[in-house]
């Protein structure tokens, strides 16, 4: 028989939300799943073929714990891949990550999750269906990882044009990165295109990322550039920015150790976006700042306060504001947000 | 790596049902999953954390064997839960059982389950979503178990104040238990309260369940007894018994071993429920009996027949009767029962 | 505790699919998953029970690994069913294989699977809801599978009588089959009624299928023949060939070892079905050729070209047309596919 490892995380917390960006709607105060770390399980293995070959599978279900349903839309929609490795690199085919969001997410201090996530301002991919990825071997430290999809948002139209305004969104992104003792830094390009019957026919999306740490050992400090520049309008399915042509957006970041089992984490993240046609450019600030204490391994309790400044063009366009919690796209408007849990990995 | 136990049960069997309350439905004959066990998969394990600690988790999926589908909603719906347990006892949160449910299901000789479960008559609420729960220690046979959620049925609303009549459903509930040798007695008492845009915002149901068993070694003799007081109607979503405002409900049963291998169960459930605006009482009753022969300890055969009489009143209103089978809410009207099947536990 | 076994697959591979039977329709080109074999992930285990008993149960999910779905409608809709064998062979209850499917996938080179699958043409039923298996032990290389279901195609209607034209689905399979060294030929046959409220009630499909292997070791010659015969028109939903009458079909197929490690695989299907009324008949051919390389027992890569030819009565009606690729049923229309992928088995 075969050896498959069981693998996942379970967080529930307590998260109060305020602070909405419509006036009328009042705080919430929620039981919620994932306020740490995505709750989830997962399946993997590894076969040694010889040769210096390895194939291997992820399948990986994301669950909302607060509610006992699938969380993220398709039931293993975390990560469902096969992956073949040798010297050559690894090659994996499925869906999967995209190399910016790998990028960022491991830049930001908050990982990408929990009510203080870069992502809750910073635009970014966060996983595309129908994906190839390569990632190279170390070179010295250098290595490159590069993906590509025909469809990153569902399966593949007949025709390779998908209906709608948006359709099929071929995407390609090359991903250079650098580590060397307490550097990390990575350039995130990425390319998006839509395939459809509508408006973004042929249109064009360039994402381009520069991120990075350096660890002081006493402090771990993270900083991140990005740009986003559109033909017609930001169509990507994961940034709902539909009316923004060109965004700026940057984010700095602190990871502070305190004692043996406790560390600090602090960001601050920002984005401008340009309107498409004519207003104001929609701004987003948010600063946020946590603490975590290890009670094992793979075990830890954590707070975490975020607060976020739309101004009033990004309050206009919902489309355009960052929301506390979960993610720039499915935020419910909050703009001041609070969570503590725990969250219990095996 | 962690050790992460799969368990679960696949029972499936045959069903007859018969003596629909409306006459013009005639009987069914089906091949049906969770005759005397939902059929369900799930994934659960523990860390010691040092100092008395123990972190946990469970997370279970419901499953229609017979159709293989998820069962009883999301696709994690049994239970999905974080546990911290010591010296002060256990705290969980996430989506788990109701302590009324665990009291009741647990006196009730069917187990809460097949045909003949109390609970195709005797209202009771299930499981909650966003529930954080508390089982204390045991103080010389005595026990407390309480539990909190914001909003028992779904994510909780922005504001906290869900759209339509019922929206949000905060509930509270405490539970203390004593069992001593072959003694288990508990007495449940439980607030639910309605944070709607609608009809019934503000409103409470007010629940309260004494049960207990005995077990003289020749027999197990169970009983319990209950009420629902509803401000305004029983809004819980779980019995859908929106019109009654009043109900009394008792069950009596027992269980008898039959062999080194078998085991009897039977028992009678009566429930009256006033109705909101004049009208007479919904009145139902079952009795029920049954067999369970076990192949081994994980594997047992078993069959059981039910029989519930809805009065006029009842019969009126679908909302108001019970139906065998599938409990409370979930059934077709039938009032006549009868399954057997194969239960496989691991 | 008990030993559960994780079993499964993960096979994604590129599939190109071209000539569609609406020739605005372009080429596609697409990350697909299951281009050999279905991705899946599945739980097994075995009790032994004494005096020859053993329990046992499967759980299987489909998955789309390219999108991270559920593939094939519910979440375990592969299998699941509870299973009791002893000296009077095996019984098993829950959602299971049909015999047809189990014989002529069997025989299919292909194994009904990939864009060469004899079922893009050929049709057959696969899974029945609710289905109690039989099958015998052994004599002497003959043996028998029985199959019958009161709906196959979801949960029993109450009344056992669905709603629609096709409604509930009763099926009684019965399939004789004998193994002799290279020799395997099976006989099936199936006896489909609508139970409904509409237009086909009481109706009949009734199916046979002879197909069989011999393995001359240079080469393994697989051939089918298959005679489906409806009162009033095929209305099994698996076939969607309600305006079929009377349909006659048949493969040839030969399995070639290539080296150690290697093997050709091709097949020639056909299918020619009346239509009700009028009309000439539905024709459709397809062949198609494939290559396997085994890096692992458990890991292949390999590749596959079919195309299919379908008259213009098949195309004028897409019920009746054979498409590449993901069975019978379930095609965007192309009529050629080629597809080459990596299959990890774990």
């Amino acid at each position: 028989q075969s050896s498959v490892t069981i693998f996942g995380t379970v967080d529930v917390g307590y998260r109060f939300s305020g602070d909405n960006i419509d006036s009328r709607v009042k705080n919430r105060s929620a039981i919620d799943s994932g306020t740490s770390t995505p709750t989830r399980l997962g399946f993997r293995g590894n076969e040694d073929l010889g040769n210096g070959l390895q194939a291997g599978f992820v399948l990986e279900q994301g669950i909302a714990a607060d509610t006992g349903t699938s969380a993220g839309g398709g039931t293993f929609s975390r990560q469902a891949f096969v992956s073949l490795a040798g010297a050559f690199g690894t090659l994996g085919a499925g869906r999967q990550y995209t190399p910016g969001y790998v990028l960022t997410s491991t830049v930001d201090p908050f990982s990408g999750v929990t009510v203080g996530q870069y992502n809750n301002v910073y635009l970014s991919e966060y996983r595309w269906d129908n994906l190839v990825t390569y990632v190279s071997p170390s070179w010295g430290g250098f290595s490159v990882t590069a993906a590509f999809t025909l469809d990153g948002y569902g399966n593949e139209s007949p025709g390779n044009r998908g209906a709608g305004d948006v359709g099929d969104v071929r995407a390609l992104s090359i991903l250079p990165q650098y580590r060397s003792g307490p550097l990390h830094v990575g350039l995130h390009i990425q390319d998006l295109r839509a395939k459809s019957t509508g408006l973004y026919d042929g249109d064009k999306v360039r994402v381009y990322d520069l991120a990075g740490t350096y660890d002081f050992g006493v402090a771990k400090l993270a900083a991140a550039y990005g740009i986003r520049r559109a033909d017609n309008g930001d169509f990507s399915p994961d940034t709902g920015a539909t009316e923004g042509e060109k965004t700026k957006q940057w984010f700095v970041g602190v990871t502070v150790p305190a004692g043996a089992a406790g560390k600090v984490l602090a960001s601050y993240v920002a984005r401008k976006t340009e309107a498409v046609a004519g207003g104001d450019d929609a701004k987003a600030g948010q600063w946020a700042v946590g603490y975590e204490h290890a009670l094992s391994k793979r075990t830890a309790i954590h707070a975490t306060y975020a607060k976020i400044d739309n101004n009033r063009a990004a309050r206009d366009s919902t489309n355009l504001s960052g929301s506390v919690g979960a993610g720039y796209n499915a935020g419910d408007g909050y703009q001041t947000g609070f969570a503590a849990g725990i969250r219990h990995g095996f």
